[in-house]
């Protein structure tokens, strides 16, 4: 019921239900390239006049694959002009082989788009430990490539490209911005933080924009920005061996105003993780916590995600129970924050403060959290409040049945 | 079917079934206080020849309750009296009330047992938030201490003690050991991981021993046996409030070997502790993680917790799916580890490897994966396999609909 009400939000949301078309400059190829049964599996977003300025953020896992570490090395300079996703297969610990597929893989798009190899960046998302179907694969790329590179079927369509990086995803995660009030806009397209069999969590987002920008500025904001977005998400605090965010501007639209673009970037990027935190594994709710009056950022970040992943404080949610003594708990296991005094804490639910109690309407706080998203707002009082060095937002999701559902009852 | 397994297993274990008495020198009141409908609520453990030798473990929560306040500050001299365990009401973040209250019972307490305030030791277990029903607690006190103190109704059994503290425990909780080949023993009995209304996950252990020990010495032994054992276990990641562990040794058997003492106290809390991960909210299997070949304890420790605690590692454990890819995913995260190269990692179930894999048999995995108890064995290859300092073992459970259901269902 409640996540009847969720999906027809989405489905009424204009940003879903209208198409979005890629900023100018780019393109993308869509299809079946034989991992998913049927629908499209195989996005190609290509920027269509030559290389973009291009940056990108990628998993820290100490087991990433192949797909990540070949992106790592090919966005390194700054440019690229392609990216490559492949969805249900995260070609991850398969030794030596999943090594060379994935250069191979890299070597094939870039035959199809008619550049170098070096300009492909890779993303894979899905089962872990088996080898690619590289036969099928090639034919699919033979036949993309074709008598004249470059002229394969193509499109503009965001939420299709959104729609083949899918793999258990409910929906296609898009958004866009306009960058200031010129003629430049951002588009985002994201993946996650669903499951696949035999199951990874994975997030990859691809941000495509028409502005001009330098490659280095582009790379700084872009990592500023995914700190406070895409870094501050969690369904369930295990971190993927493939995740990848990766931003490509093409420059069609002209020069823009840096803050300008940051501001859309920063837009796209937290509406993406709205997005990806609401289509959690089994999720009913968007789950938002707001720390501050931390002595720092780092300190308002751990205390936001120790409460955004604690399986008490998400059940709570789940169960519509304003069961502050867990949120309360979650602050209390950050023992290193010795500087945090209960006695200055404070705890609200929505705009109703729960600890101290300001002996709120029960009906009123009951109601508030039936809804599909629950505000948790914590103010540590080891610093001013206002102090936005001592603020952090972290994003997630309540923890239901589904979520076991979903990784148990379906097994390999 | 599978819990009924388990039940069945735990109802025909000895432990369980036969009595257990306490060791020479203590005693036990249990009883109704009023927090719980009718079952015993109340557990008064006494040294009865005077003063034991103590020594306590208790929670790191930046929120740590007044009981746990003052059992740090009364266990600090190294000697008891006494311990008295309320379940149901944690007595946590009720403010200065909270405070006066735990006062007020660790006095009614010393009343009864006709011992000053400062002998005993104090410890609760269940709701946060809510004051204690202190006149109905006076009374009993008062009827307790009579007209002689000390000569309130007790008796020597310890699963009735057990049952005592439990809260949503299924079972209680009681292991013993002897002290070498000499007439000592150990006796422990724990309640935990369950859940409470509204809520809070929290483990008490008491063990008690007729052995005769210097304070110190039980001390030093006993913290480096729960860093093993209890400090082991995790069941979802939370860290409780009130977590409090506690030996009281009443010398009443005399002298022994310390290196036998510390054996019969490891082995039963490695027995309490098991007990408890098999118990964990909703658990069907109890999981347990071996570590070598780490860099050190702390690094053994980081990478067998992140898997012990990893949801997806939990619900493949459920749905007996042999998911390895989640357990290298659950490595891949200790992202600090740089010095773990995935190329020198093993991972097995049970006796099973299953990366790099040895081409087992799967029937014989799927047959194993369905038992009461999952093995996960991992080896980082860091240093030698056989080096000690390099192991660590995690005890918890899987993850199920059932822990939901406690958590989010069964609302306030």
């Amino acid at each position: 019921m409640r996540r009847w009400r969720l999906w027809r939000r989405l489905r009424d949301d204009p940003r879903v239900l209208a198409p979005v078309l890629l900023p100018g400059g780019f393109d993308v190829h869509t299809g079946n390239i034989g991992i998913k049964d049927d629908t499209a599996d195989v996005m190609l977003l290509r920027a269509t006049d030559g290389s973009a300025a291009a940056a990108g953020v990628f998993t820290q896992s100490l087991f990433s694959g192949p797909s990540v570490k070949l992106s790592r090395q090919h966005i390194a300079g700054g440019q690229a002009r392609a990216i490559l996703v492949l969805s249900k297969n995260a070609n991850v610990a398969n030794g030596p082989a999943g090594d060379a597929h994935a250069t191979e893989l890299v070597e094939l798009a870039a035959r199809a788009v008619g550049c170098e190899p070096e300009e492909i960046l890779l993303a894979s998302t899905g089962v872990i430990g088996v080898p690619y179907p590289m036969a099928v694969i090639r034919g699919y790329f033979s036949d993309l490539a074709g008598p004249s590179p470059g002229n394969y079927p193509s499109h503009h369509d965001a939420v299709s490209a959104a729609a083949a990086m899918m793999t258990t995803d409910t929906h296609a995660k898009v958004a866009e911005a306009r960058v200031g009030s010129g003629p430049a806009r951002v588009v985002g397209i994201a993946k996650g933080v669903g499951m696949i069999e035999p199951n990874m969590a994975t997030m990859i987002a691809v941000l495509a924009t028409d502005a001009q920008i330098d490659p280095a500025a582009l790379d700084a904001t872009f990592r500023e920005i995914v700190a406070d977005t895409f870094n501050a998400l969690s369904v369930d605090s295990d971190t993927s061996t493939s995740d990848t965010a990766v931003v490509l501007a093409s420059g069609a639209a002209g020069p823009v105003e840096l803050d300008a673009l940051a501001g859309a970037l920063r837009a796209v990027c937290v509406d993406l993780t709205r997005q990806l935190a609401a289509d959690g594994e089994g999720a009913r709710k968007l789950l938002v916590v707001h720390v501050s009056g931390a002595s720092g950022r780092e300190q308002a970040k751990r205390v936001a995600k120790s409460i955004v992943n604690s399986p008490l404080v998400k059940t709570a949610v789940a169960g519509a129970d304003p069961n502050w003594g867990r949120v309360a708990m979650a602050i209390g296991k950050c023992e290193s924050d010795t500087d945090i005094d209960p006695a200055n804490v404070t705890i609200s639910f929505g705009d109703t403060r729960v600890y101290p109690s300001d002996a709120a309407d029960p009906g009123r706080l009951a109601d508030y959290l039936e809804g599909d998203e629950v505000e948790i707002t914590v103010g540590l009082g080891v610093t001013d409040p206002t102090q936005p060095d001592g603020r952090f937002t972290a994003y997630g999701c309540d923890l239901t049945e589904g979520y076991i559902r979903i990784n148990a009852d379906y097994t390999t």
